[in-house]
């Protein structure tokens, strides 16, 4: 069999697997949106039994016998050279899907999962009493379990680069390190330097916000941000999400608080972020393995940029703001459009990363990424983790957690055996920063178009440029291509700097 | 391996296949409701991959060998008697599903399939031009492919049997036939008897019903009825229809016409009746291949049920009129008990069979009954369809059709090769009046309780002698062990007499 006879065949098996990989979303997507409270349980079953299907497809004997047949292993995934870039891209993804299936034992997969189930259940019981020590033994035993996964996948340097692998492919523990260190001093700058300033004032967002009305809002600035509502539709559930069901449908959710107006406008602007890369991979790798985001630090990019980069902008809000008005208009009585856009970039150290405004926020990454590497390696035990937890709080913020539940226990991930994931929130500010440098340069006049409400400028670059490629470059190659240099803080700090200082008087 | 072992094997992988055929059904009810709309034709590969794979299991070497290991055969699909009586029931139904899977050449399948995408899109136009010839040759096609189903399934007495068999599994045309016979002619004296009676006015049905409030109605009526919305959902869709994906999740949705409410009123208490079926199988055989309706024909009998003999009774708007009326006083102003209950009881002899009265409805199916028994026993050519349709038409209600969109185009069943499908909503009706008259047996004073809105007896009466067997009875045992005896028109003539002559004056 010739290599490309290989690819060929590769990419039919694959096509079937993202379509059951489809189908095992809309499961996922209807028990966060619609189905009925009591079904719960059965439908767990439903997703590991497709969850079993893909694995077994993957890992099958014919796909491993077809990736050598074209030439595809550890050492050389992208396979024959004589093969199309394409080709390569697309064995290269396949082969590190392939190989993480593979290398994981059935039986650590299943520990894993209950593991996680019964960390949850006790994670969520902790929290609720503030007492870290109800969770302790099973966050050991997570500890262990991911150690052990960590060993059988493999890795050449830290144990906790099989784990980010996981999440930001091709991407090592010593890069986010020394990307995090040239952040953490410049941001830590920033924020002192915000905090001698004076406060900003944003009580009026927080009044009586009717939902229908916040929905109707939302329905507009995803109409401006170029969301084809032939292509995916915007539900309500307990947490945002985006899912990808389909070439043609990727779907997200809001959360409203009928008594805060942020939460939603900004959630919907982030998950249509994400969407509308998903929405956006070129004809070529539609409906394959490539055409999906190329990192979770790359899709957070994207969420970011239109969240945080533009939708907290003032010229976005020049446009808008008289928008959201006339649906609020007692609400958004005599704000004008400073008021409100100061109001909506709030700078505040606080304990909780979920609520944390774009200056601090990569600095709860910065803590969280320095315990769990330690952790996985072993440097840090479990029992001494909440008291190293706040020493790093303190330090990063200046502020002490005043409990367990405000601190160490605040996030899920740890207790669904999720470690590697947060540094990719950061690396999205990052990204999504650099990225937005390199747009400023290409798009002349951009304020101007955003003040407008033309963002379909925005989406037009960002498609182009990013988006078409899906995972056929690495995250690393396409930041090379956008911006022509490597990932840096600079442009990050830069952004915030250009935009804090003025607003504060720095 | 013992048949007890065999049995084992086979509810565990049976567990499986049923998991993925409530997968299937999401993405089914998905499409129907919530899809975006430019997800169609994905959305059909995912279907028709979910699809394969089940094809796949249910024909698997493994569950033939399980079969025969159990004793189960063609000849002897209940397996070793030895088994107790709860496995011979699922043999028996996992045999008839295996059976009818295997005999199915693949290609057969695919021809069919192609067959019917092009079939319902020439029907389409031709129904649009009323014009019969545009579909004819793709009609021809199809009934030729469905004869070689019927011969790949194999058939002792004629070929329809392997039909009918899809819908309603052990049934015979010669039992429908003679069944049908009887029916016809108490049917059509009693239509002329109607019909030369006073005509009764229904006109205040036509008026502006907001939707919004026929939904809140509807939510009202499934409450009354038993409908837990902890296991299922009501939605809209284009054509009102009942899915179950798992245990405790069957959905339902309705179509509502905000210019007549009988639409959407009676089309929610059709899809609950089905739902409630669906919802009450017993804890021995929740999620297994028993946990269904028996047959099409036990299904609609559980529907028409609820939808004709409680639905359009008197006691039951005694009820619900006055809560109908609070939501639309001015609509249903001065309009009495005896005007409402006759006027969704209107009988009147009309071409089309979806929008017939429960007394002529039955005439329809007859009408297609002895049509596509014809079509498939090669006695009658599709070239002379139209002509046959017409003359049993006038035969049957008087009337001639004007067009043949409105006489053999009307429906799509043909158009998708669903031959052996209609016999099954007359059956349905049979079966529901026997059901009920042996109901109202055991049920003192049923129309006291129906009259004061407690439906929870009714309910409970179905599920105690009905909805607890699903599949485990076939639906002539069901038949006999619920009533005494084998299905008769008996009881639904006399129904519809004790029903209609007082309200016609007869």
């Amino acid at each position: 069999m010739t290599p490309e006879m290989a690819v060929r065949r590769l990419k039919e098996l694959d096509r079937e697997i993202q379509l059951l990989d489809h189908a095992n979303a809309l499961l996922m997507w209807d028990e966060e949106t619609y189905m009925p409270e009591r079904s719960i349980e059965e439908r767990s079953e439903q997703v590991a039994l497709l969850q079993s299907i893909i694995h077994d497809r993957l890992t099958s004997p014919e796909v491993g016998d077809l990736l050598t047949a074209a030439g595809a292993s550890d050492a050389n995934p992208r396979g024959e050279a004589s093969l199309p870039q394409e080709s390569q891209a697309f064995l290269r993804a396949l082969q590190r899907r392939h190989r993480r299936e593979a290398k994981l034992p059935a039986e650590l997969v299943s520990e894993l999962v209950r593991a996680a189930t019964i960390g949850q259940a006790l994670w969520r019981q902790a929290r609720a009493k503030s007492d870290f020590a109800l969770f302790a033994p099973q966050l050991r035993k997570l500890v262990e379990l991911t150690i052990r996964k960590a060993q059988c996948i493999g890795f050449v340097g830290h144990p906790y680069d099989a784990l980010i692998d996981e999440f930001e492919p091709w991407t090592t523990t010593a890069e986010v390190r020394s990307i995090f260190a040239g952040l953490e001093n410049r941001l830590g700058g920033l924020v002192a330097r915000i905090g001698a300033a004076e406060r900003i004032d944003d009580g009026f967002l927080s009044a009586d916000f009717p939902v229908d009305k916040q929905a109707a809002f939302s329905k507009l600035l995803l109409e401006g941000m170029g969301y084809d509502p032939k292509r995916g539709r915007l539900d309500e559930s307990a947490h945002p999400f985006t899912t990808t069901l389909g070439r043609d449908d990727v779907r997200i959710t809001a959360r409203y608080n009928s008594r805060y107006v942020k939460t939603g406008i900004f959630s919907v602007i982030h998950e249509a972020g994400h969407a509308l890369y998903e929405l956006g991979f070129s004809e070529a790798i539609r409906g394959s393995l490539l055409a999906t985001g190329t990192s979770l630090g790359i899709h957070e990019s994207q969420s970011r940029l239109w969240e945080n980069i533009i939708g907290r902008s003032e010229p976005f809000w020049r446009h808008y703001l008289p928008l959201l008005a006339e649906l609020f208009p007692s609400q958004l009585k005599g704000v004008s459009l400073e008021r409100f856009y100061r109001a909506v970039n709030r700078v505040e150290p606080s304990l909780i990363r979920i609520e944390a405004d774009e200056v601090t926020y990569s600095l709860h990454i910065i803590l969280r990424f320095d315990l769990e590497t330690r952790l996985v390696s072993g440097q840090l035990d479990v029992e001494d983790l909440p008291e190293a937890w706040n020493r790093r709080t303190q330090e990063l913020f200046g502020i002490l957690p005043d409990s367990d539940a405000a601190g160490v226990l605040q996030d899920i991930h740890w207790s669904m055996g999720s470690f590697g994931y947060f540094p990719t929130y950061a690396l999205g500010n990052l990204y999504g920063a650099q990225f937005a440098a390199a747009m400023r340069e290409a798009i002349p006049n951009l304020d101007g178009a955003i003040a407008r409400g033309d963002l379909r400028v925005i989406l037009d670059w960002l498609r182009r440029e990013i988006h078409v490629h899906g995972a056929s470059l690495t995250a690393a190659e396409l930041c090379k291509r956008v911006t022509g240099q490597g990932l840096s803080p600079d442009f990050f700090i830069a952004y915030l700097e250009q935009k804090y200082a003025p607003m504060y008087g720095l």
